[in-house]
Parts: structure tokens; sequence; C-alpha cells
């Protein structure tokens, strides 16, 4: 599979798509909340988990806040590396942000974070629920893999 | 409401956003799917039925065939009229058909034809079922009005 | 015209797509940056100018940074109205915020900003450079308009 | 690379994305076109040429005729092969076709075919042209490579 996670971080890769330029020649801008959910699914998998099933067992992510700063132009079949990390874990709720990059030419994209609400989906009720138990368990150990120290102290 | 329906024709207009652009400086071909279905919807409220009803009542019209042929580039903020008819109705699909033409200049966009199929919503259930009596009603007036012979009747 | 012009404020509605839901059964949320792009640019016509005549002149106005807060979901069929107002116009950026509210049950559905920021489209070179004055003029007085105390005074 | 080109067929892989679905729970089907878009660039990567260059050139290959047949639903997440053929190449245009399977369960998802015309691209000048001899000898390869007979002769 597509991706590849270390130290808290996960590392996915996309190519740009002709139909997901403009007429400005560059990646338009709605484009990007598609990579970092892309990515933050694939994540969820590498970690052992699944929104797929997530959402059969009657629970939904949805995103409830984004922010993205974009930095340089990506463009047609442009090769882009998304760097996903969990930067927190609440009790209803889960935080992932991201940094898009360019190995070919080692640029900035990039860089935002999404919030997402953690709620029951039955018909039309989404009220908040508390993240289930594995989940928080893996997104914790995800973010403290991510936060905690390089290992670069003497053993 | 936008659009006007008269003799079989339903005429609903788009004006083409930004982000529907792509890198050759036109309308990005998948797009004129999107216009196809929203043209047809607002053709079914305007009929007096309405496909979100339909959905919420279990049944389902997905398409199953599509057709397009792009005769002209249609481009950012361009307002283009979709007109829609219904070329057919059998017990269990219904197919319509478009006509895209930009009134500005008289220019002929694309033409093309969705065919639908009608399934029952239950969870993984979407078996084929007969066209509800009420769209079968409605379709089939619309199918007829359009095939009609022309006024050209002497007054 | 689709949308209106009042003390710095356009309103502009937006029926929601079949196409623009996802499985979840709301509105997916990027495409709110499309509702967004649709609404300063129908703002931009009303006010006089032109992103498309902006484009041709040769100067872009890509989104270099956007921030969203989803509040309620939105659905099929929903007709939005996407209030817009300038809120900070720089030397070469521009700053619209948006309110996305679903008149039939007064439901406030998201609310967002984004910012923009003026280049020279020459090939690849996108260089920042000053927006051009009929611009500025217009939006400082759309600014300058949306702040302004409300009419409040005793008649 | 994502892909495999064997005997005048091309395999390209896709996941799909959230975003992709609708409110039905499967790929919304103008997607679809997105995957074969996908595809057919990819298979020019793998055969040595790249669209991207195409149009740096000046030389655009945009869709002129589409056709789909939707045969069963894909869902989210679900990887999908995309079966990319050159079935036919005239003069100025070309003509791919396409099936796609979910491997999974061996299922056939759809199939369809895209002609592709060839144009000059120079601002506003989008007249027909002949395919140049590259990409002519490129896609007559793999036209024949795929409409071959099967290697079952004797030898």
């Amino acid at each position: 599979m597509n991706g590849e996670y270390t130290d808290g971080v996960f590392r996915h890769t996309v190519m740009v798509r002709y139909g997901e330029t403009d007429q400005m020649g560059r990646v338009h801008h709605a484009n990007y909340l598609l990579f970092f959910e892309e990515a933050r699914t694939a994540m969820m998998r590498t970690l052992g988990t699944s929104y797929a099933d997530t959402e059969i067992a009657g629970i939904g992510l949805p995103v409830r806040k984004a922010d993205l700063r974009y930095r340089n132009a990506a463009l047609y079949e442009d090769v882009l590396v998304v760097e996903t990390r969990v930067e927190r874990v609440g009790p209803a709720s889960v935080t992932f942000n991201y940094r898009i990059v360019r190995p070919d030419d080692d640029t900035l994209i990039a860089t935002g974070s999404t919030e997402l609400a953690c709620i029951r989906m039955d018909g039309r009720d989404a009220s908040l629920i508390r993240l289930p138990e594995d989940l928080t368990a893996v997104f914790t150990a995800a973010c403290q893999a991510g936060s905690s120290e390089p290992p670069n102290s003497p053993v």
C-alpha cells in the first residue's frame, strides 16, 4: 500500500490529475482538502484501523474545521508527498496536520490542518459522541510518537 | 427557481465556476455530467416530483449509461443553458438527453444522454425495481410532450 | 444575475448538487471552497469588475490562505446563501470572509475566509505584484461599506 | 510508477477517495472520467511519451466524445484496476477504451471509451491538427499490440 509511517509521521504520495488543475495551470486550491483526506485515511489503514469500518459501525468523523496555507503552486503530474501527523486527540475529536512537499525540487507546496468531530451516524441524528476507545488509542499513540523528542539522545 | 419547462424541454442555466476549468482553459469534460445531473433534477422538481424525496422513499436512480459529445469549448463564467428532454421511459429505467448551448454567441457546446436505472436502496441491496407510478406518469408525460409534433398547424 | 449587494455584503444563492454530497449524506467539505469562489467572483461582477477579465490582463488572484468552520451539515438540494464581505485589502492581497446560511430553517452552515495574493501570470512567472488600482478601489469601497456602523441613527 | 503494460493493455490502480462517493454510498458517476484520464496519461508516460510535455509543445488532446457503462457500484476505499487500450488512431484523433474491475471480488465495475481530438493550443486558437509523429507511432504500436491475436498460435 502507498504510504510509510515513521515516528508519528505518515508519508503518502499522490500524483496530480489533469482534472485537478484549473485554468491558472496549477492545482485548484479545493483539491488539497482531498489530498489531506486521502492521506489521513491511508494513515488510519496503516495504523491498523479503517475509516470505512468506522462508518459501518455507525460512527462518522466529519471535518469540523480546516485551515490551509498555499505556499507554492503544484502542477499537473507533479508527484507530491503528504506528511500527516496527529496533532491533538480530544474526547470527541481528533486534529491532523499536514505538510505537502514536492520532493523533485524539494519545494513546500502547502500546509494545513483539519479537526474532525466524532458523531453518531444514525439517520438524521448526528450528535457528538466520544471517540471509540480503539481510535483514541491509535490516534494518541501516533500523536505521542510525533511529538516525542527526536532520537538524538545518547544511549 | 432556475429553469423553465415548455413542450417537453426543460431549460436550465448554469454559470461555469472557476474550479470547473482545467489547465487547457476550458471546462473539464467530467463536469458536463454534473451539469446534466443538476439540470435533470431541476426538471424533476419543476415537474412536481423530487429526486431527494425519491431517495428518502428508499428508491434510487443511479446512472447506468452515459454518452457525451463535446462540440465546442466552454469557458470560465460562460452562461450555459442545458436543454433536457425525457427520451425514453422503461419499466425500470428512464433516459434523458441533453443539449448544452451558450446563448451569448449561439454556440452548441455539448450533447449527451444518460440512462438511469431504478433500484431499491436498502443497505447493500441495490436490486432493480419498477419505476414508481408517479415517476412513470411524470416522465411519460414529459417524453410525449417532447416528441409531439411542433405546433405548426394553422391558427 | 444571481446575488444582491447591500452595505458591503453580497448575498449569493447556490443549490447543493447531488455530486457535491458524499456518502455521509452531506455536502463534502471541500465543496465549500467552490461555493466561496463562486460567491466572490459573482460579487466582483456585481461590483463592476470581473475576475475573468483580470486574468485576461495577465493578473491572477490565487488563494494563499483559507480557513473554514463547518457548523451544520448541508444536504442535497438545500438552497444556501453565501454572504461575502471584503475583510481586508492589502497592497498585493485581498481577504474575503464568508458566512453560509440555509434560510429555510435559519441555520448557520459554515463560515470561513480566503486570502488571495495578486500575482503576475506570465508563463511560469508568478511573482507578487500590486493589486491593480481599479481592483483596489472596488475592494476598498466594499470593505469600508461592510465595516461601517449599521444605520441605527434616528430618522 | 503505478501501472503495468502488457500486450497493448495498461493496468493502472486507483483507490476510491471519500470525496469521490456520493450520498448513494457509491462512487459518483462523473468520477469515472477522472479515473479514465488518470489511467490513459499514466499509460502515455509508461509508453515513453507525456501528455504534460505534449501541452508544453502547444498541442492539446481534449476529449471529444465519451461513452460510459456503469456495471456495478464501486465503494469507498475500493481498489480498482483500470485496463486501458488504444482502440483507434486517426490522423487527428485517438480513441482509448477502458474496463474498470475490482480484483478483490472479481467484479466488473464500468466500461467506456473516450475519443480525443488533436488541437493546436495557442490562445483562443483550437484548430484541429495532425497528431505529432511520435504520438502516432506510440499509439499505433499500442493499438496493434492490443488487437493482435493472442499468442496461442503454434510457432
